[in-house]
């Protein structure tokens, strides 16, 4: 049971995440959110002490959407490789467009804040911090199972495999074209595949 | 010979665009450009006709001093392997960090901008598509040339270079840490050698 308040609340939050992360974390005046929720500002600042306040609710609600996202598609994977597929596939997945309006909003934050607003820098670092974790602790799973190669590197996995994707994503929001995405995620597929599975060495040996 | 006139347009060109790389192509206000710059706002409205106007040059100039370094890491290439390596490393040299601060103007624009103003994105538009049409033409010759495959696609390949690359420089920006790019560019190299480049098959046939 939610309250009508909680309600009102968490409306608020999800447009709020829509608007800034099409229009700006640190840019959107608090007067177009009033406008898009239909709120006077005594209303807003009932639900949140501040602007501030309400970005940062407002960021976690859009990283929390990205990750459910891809955190669903990883149901029924078993191999570390179909996990790995499964995560790079779910940026672009075949049923829709991203969650999202305006991108990925932990890159957003990354590139529109720089040292302007430290606070969202932090909320960013920690949730693509959270999103590398994850792929490193498949990765080391799937190493120990030798189902991936013992010589790769988590940490350099991870950071090729969201590096190339988030580029993907910022060239496709460029170009206004799915294309460039397109092309990342079967380049990473490759990877995965060629990269860092485990081939059984021909002569047999295990 | 440039006119004391040219010399200061230039030096505000210039200083404008670290500002707005750093802090904002949209957001920072002709107040600070004028604290940065020492000139009262009818100074900078003398060189410059509007803050559009003085936006646009200072992009250009920034997607100049970026290309130059580009197109400088190619002197003494010889074949497309080489050609595509110097640039790949040309985006975290040894000798120095990257030439403007505030990683990429081009991918700030683009994450920035949005639909905010049509103009600044275009010309990103623009400078995206030339940067890509350099790597595929370092393709196709290399391709000609029987140095690359013949079954890779150029339009692919400058969209998994740049887009990688480009991810490298979000991620090791928002982290402030070498690293990410660092493992996008040992990736990158890798792609290149292992799945551009053409090697001759083991029979010896050409």
């Amino acid at each position: 049971m939610t309250s009508k308040g909680e309600r009102t609340r968490n409306q608020v939050i999800a447009l709020t995440a829509d608007l800034m992360n099409e229009q700006g974390w640190l840019g959107v005046p608090i007067s177009q959110v009033m406008a898009v929720s239909g709120l006077q500002k005594g209303g807003l600042y009932r639900h949140f002490e501040s602007r501030e306040a309400l970005a940062y609710a407002a960021f976690d609600h859009a990283v929390a959407r990205v990750r459910d996202r891809l955190i669903d598609s990883l149901t029924g994977c078993e191999t570390a490789t179909e996990q790995l597929l499964a995560l790079i596939h779910a940026y672009q997945p075949e049923d829709g467009p991203v969650p999202l309006p305006g991108g990925c909003p932990i890159m957003n934050v990354a590139i529109e804040s720089d040292h302007a607003h430290p606070g969202l820098r932090e909320r960013a670092v920690d949730a693509m911090s959270r999103w590398r974790s994850l792929i490193e602790q498949i990765v080391l799973d799937g190493m120990r199972r030798s189902e991936l190669r013992k010589d790769i590197d988590p940490a350099n996995v991870s950071a090729v495999l969201i590096g190339g994707l988030e580029g993907g994503v910022m060239l496709s929001h460029l170009y206004d074209d799915p294309e460039p995405l397109q092309a990342a995620i079967r380049h990473l597929h490759h990877y995965v595949e060629h990269d860092l599975r485990r081939h059984a060495p021909e002569d047999g040996t295990p």
